[in-house]
């Protein structure tokens, strides 16, 4: 079985994913802020990229059980529901919602996995449920970090490292790129202090420097949930 | 000073790079092969995009002193007086002649990095003498790697993180991205078998497979040159 990770979207975009299972990761924020609006009941999100077609949809829609979530550099949206973190995401607000989101970067990692045959969320929180999902499957994996305005991030790779290394110590016979060994490297050299990683991480320094390192500490939290989303026909769900 | 690294030439476009000093890096084997060519008395390269745009260049000049070189898919293109490996330019082919160069990932970062303040060429042969003319530079440095078809590859990567460590070592202040810094800890990973992390890259094992070994232990040998030559107005030479 193969195995290859892509740093940012657009190498996604240049990767054959017809055949693939993917795993999109938005570890500073989406993908960790889904997992505990799951966790709080959640019923679903519908990933779009921009902030027009969320109000667009939610219009249309007109169903009480519809919120708007998500960010712009790391900032609420005017007249959304809920931002980006994780804190927002309580039970009383979200249990039985869907919620339409629109995030910077893992938005658009997300659009770009809808090629694939079958797309996990991967986060930390989730790291040991997402890897025992992932030994069932028969396809080649690829994982989809978000990255930063396009760009390369640290800790999306660090945590597609963490899979990888999951995968291989569960004794499957991986056949790895260049990429997914390398962010099993730098998964090695963090692995002692995620948390550490997360806020040396230039996003990570950011979060903190807007007044928002609480949320980096949750995102920290490796295997506090046992949920691995789906992605779907547009739609993030839980399908066991 | 800042330190930053880009995986690919689309990494390097979303980057402001007016005031930077740019390293380009084609470890296999573009920017190797340059450095070889320099040592055997070649006068200049001429980077361009397309076979077509070497050919015309050629054409118009119509210089006794101008060759045609390069690769597709590592392959010598037809009618080129010279291929893309380093045992090419022997010093009787390459002596006071002028390379018009064409390689499939090597040329893309280079025209990529013409928006720079100055861009040096980098590969493991130069990789000290580079770091001291670093050293000299007051600018912020951008590393940019050639990647393999616009994707990741590790060996550029590395070499990448090599030369973060040669200015780390050398007390120079670096602020680093989270690129740099990943690059640095997987050259710390592959450092003490260089010629065995280029073998086991993805392009190394192309190389091999296709009868290329040769080449890719030529492009193995740390600091066989002094050379570190620069790209301005259109041509690569040297200026010392």
């Amino acid at each position: 079985m193969k195995i290859d990770l892509a740093f940012t979207p657009f190498e996604l975009d240049k990767k054959d994913l017809q055949e693939k299972t993917v795993v999109v990761i938005d570890t500073l924020r989406a993908t960790s802020t889904m997992i505990v609006a799951f966790e709080n009941g959640c019923s679903a999100f519908i990933p779009v990229s921009t902030i027009e077609e969320a109000r667009r949809l939610a219009e249309e829609k007109k169903r009480p059980d519809l919120l708007l979530g998500g960010e712009r550099g790391a900032m609420p949206v005017e007249g959304f529901h809920l931002g980006n973190s994780p804190r927002n995401y309580l039970p009383q607000k979200v249990r039985g919602k869907t919620v339409v989101m629109t995030t910077t970067n893992g938005t658009r990692a997300l659009v770009s996995a809808r090629r694939a045959a079958e797309v996990f969320i991967g986060a930390f929180l989730n790291l040991s449920a997402l890897g025992q999902r992932l030994k069932e499957t028969k396809r080649d994996i690829l994982i989809a970090c978000s990255g930063e305005k396009g760009l390369f991030c640290l800790e999306d790779t660090v945590c597609g490292g963490a899979i990888v290394d999951y995968l291989e110590k569960s004794g499957l016979p991986l056949l790895r790129s260049d990429s997914a060994m390398s962010a099993k490297i730098l998964y090695e050299y963090f692995e002692g202090d995620i948390y550490g990683m997360l806020v040396a991480s230039e996003w990570g320094q950011y979060l903190e420097s807007i007044g928002l390192g609480k949320d980096v500490r949750i995102c920290a939290q490796i295997d506090s949930s046992r949920l691995v989303p789906v992605y779907r026909e547009g739609k993030i769900f839980l399908d066991r």
